[in-house]
């Protein structure tokens, strides 16, 4: 008999599901041909985040061996970094479009989103974390991959005497307490501190960014790490772009096309109001395509992380929309904001 | 009085245009507005090729100075190589749509086509390339920059007692003698020798490999040099890739989203047949991008420039579909051709 607890959840092996390769992760392979027979559908897109795209050929393999011969599946090849980024013309050529590794960020009949929830234990590295967490209210945030285990996290704050404040964000989100790289809505809550459980810096960092007054406790569930999000580094990096962006003559207005990263109305607003500023249309945003340009400074009015993360790549400043305006004089240098996205799209 | 002959070809200064920005090249202004006046449209959409984004700006200014307030001028920050390439989501976006740099690939209402021919003169080398052409048979081609002064090329032949074979190849080109990267069909004349009259390296080989019986002579009007296409080197490179990939397990298979590089039904055969191939759809074929999937080998059905121009930058070998057949010992090593698309999309 097989012991149910034996396996870590994802583990296919109890599933019945034939498959011709093992697998850690629950790929839902069968919510997907449920729905290719369901929809009759003869073209099945895949799609992967790039840390995933390894595991697509063998995720595709399986679907083969379990659809009929007359499906063609399709591996989207472009680069991919959230549910704001699907593929939209693999999308709109298939009849079941799957997208892998994040939380719906639109509902649609079209797509298949699969999580791909981790399985790392989160209490360990929260239990380190208590000793940052002075009094006993506390928020609760965690990355689309650890959603699986909210409920773990709750109740393992609770049972330690905590009152949890946790939130929904906006349409952005698909889940309580959940945030994004570039939305931090459900830690508006009532509490000085933040608890963040996942990995990366990126996330508190926005996260310390937009609640200046909270103390944000990161705990790292995969790297077994707790620090605490520190903003000064982030902020000495942008003000320097900033300040080189202001001799700038010439602007670059970057508006991003993929479906989840457009803010038409900002980019449109800053040409109206800067004769010397110019739209550029783009998907994937990099120093490559820039460089030919030749513009003094780029306000990148598409995903934040691109100019945040990646900045210092690129061969001129580049900055967001809420430093563009810090930038021309049109702001206060003091008023510099992490940028955020609200709304799907 | 102004001397008309005292200016190139394309230059602005004897239009009466009122330009912001001097102007070496012919952008073709008036034709542009006059197509945002007839049709009342609200947003123009600019797209350069590489090698001349760094004019856009300046192009868009004039634009703007010369269209009313209301108009939108937005500048495709995608990737450009010819123009099979046209940035497709910006073209649905705008009213009109202009496509500098190369010429028709297929006709449209939305988009403008502004050739930007070069006023390099070509006869110099034109002569020094006599000497390399026996007998009194010539066919003569050469690619759309320098289409200006086809008939000038003609003329200097005939002048010289040479017959002038020329042909306009299939849908795909424009022009009576034109060649592309990927066509050479305006090649199959009745002569041989033919008279390449161009840059660059790539389309006097293709026309060499496309025409094993012919001698390609290349006169370089730009870097005034004369060269004999050899196909040798070019070979053994390919060679090389192909004998790599005959140890191939998986493959991937690339299908080109681009409107004017996809070969759907090449791609289809492939997946058919092998079922260790797997498709993958992509707009930008880089090293990049195809890093993640970890197949042992890639075939191209896209643009075959890249596969032969960039293929060593590929960490994976990257075969064309002709030379894939061979590879997996479908068809003699000996058949190996060059790889080119017909029709237009």
């Amino acid at each position: 008999m097989t012991n149910e607890s034996e396996y870590s959840e994802g583990d296919l092996r109890n599933t019945g599901l034939s498959l011709k390769h093992d697998r850690e992760w629950d790929y839902e392979l069968e919510r997907i041909i449920e729905a290719v027979e369901e929809r009759d559908a003869k073209k099945v897109g895949l799609q992967f985040p790039e840390g995933l795209k390894r595991r697509g050929p063998a995720v595709a393999d399986d679907l083969r061996q379990l659809l009929p011969d007359d499906v063609t599946v399709m591996i989207s090849g472009q680069p991919c970094y959230g549910a704001c980024d699907l593929d939209t013309f693999l999308m709109r050529r298939t009849d079941v479009f799957v997208h892998f590794g994040h939380s719906p960020m639109k509902e649609s009949d079209k797509i298949i989103y699969v999580p791909l929830f981790s399985n790392v234990k989160v209490t360990p590295i929260m239990e380190e974390a208590l000793a940052e967490l002075d009094g006993d209210e506390v928020g609760l945030v965690t990355t689309a991959q650890h959603m699986n285990r909210f409920d773990e996290m709750r109740d393992f704050l609770e049972d330690e005497g905590f009152t949890v404040h946790t939130r929904r964000g906006d349409d952005r989100l698909t889940h309580e307490g959940q945030v994004l790289g570039c939305n931090y809505a459900s830690a508006d809550i009532d509490a000085d501190h933040v608890l963040y459980v996942g990995g990366g810096k990126f996330h508190p960092l926005g996260l310390a960014m937009e609640h200046p007054d909270k103390k944000v406790v990161i705990a790292d569930p995969v790297n077994m790490v707790v620090t605490i999000a520190d903003t000064d580094k982030f902020l000495k990096q942008r003000y320097a772009s900033v300040h080189k962006a202001m001799d700038a003559e010439t602007w670059g207005v970057i508006f991003c096309t993929k479906i989840g990263q457009g803010r038409w109305e900002i980019a449109q607003e800053i040409l109206e109001e800067n004769e010397n500023a110019y739209l550029i249309t783009m998907d994937e945003v990099t120093p490559d395509r820039l460089l030919n340009f030749g513009f003094d400074a780029y306000v990148n009015t598409g995903c934040p992380r691109i100019t945040t993360d990646d900045g210092p790549r690129f061969n001129k400043p580049m900055l967001t929309p809420g430093e563009y305006e810090i930038a021309i004089g049109e702001k206060p240098l003091d008023e510099l904001e992490f940028d955020t996205f609200h709304g799907t799209w």
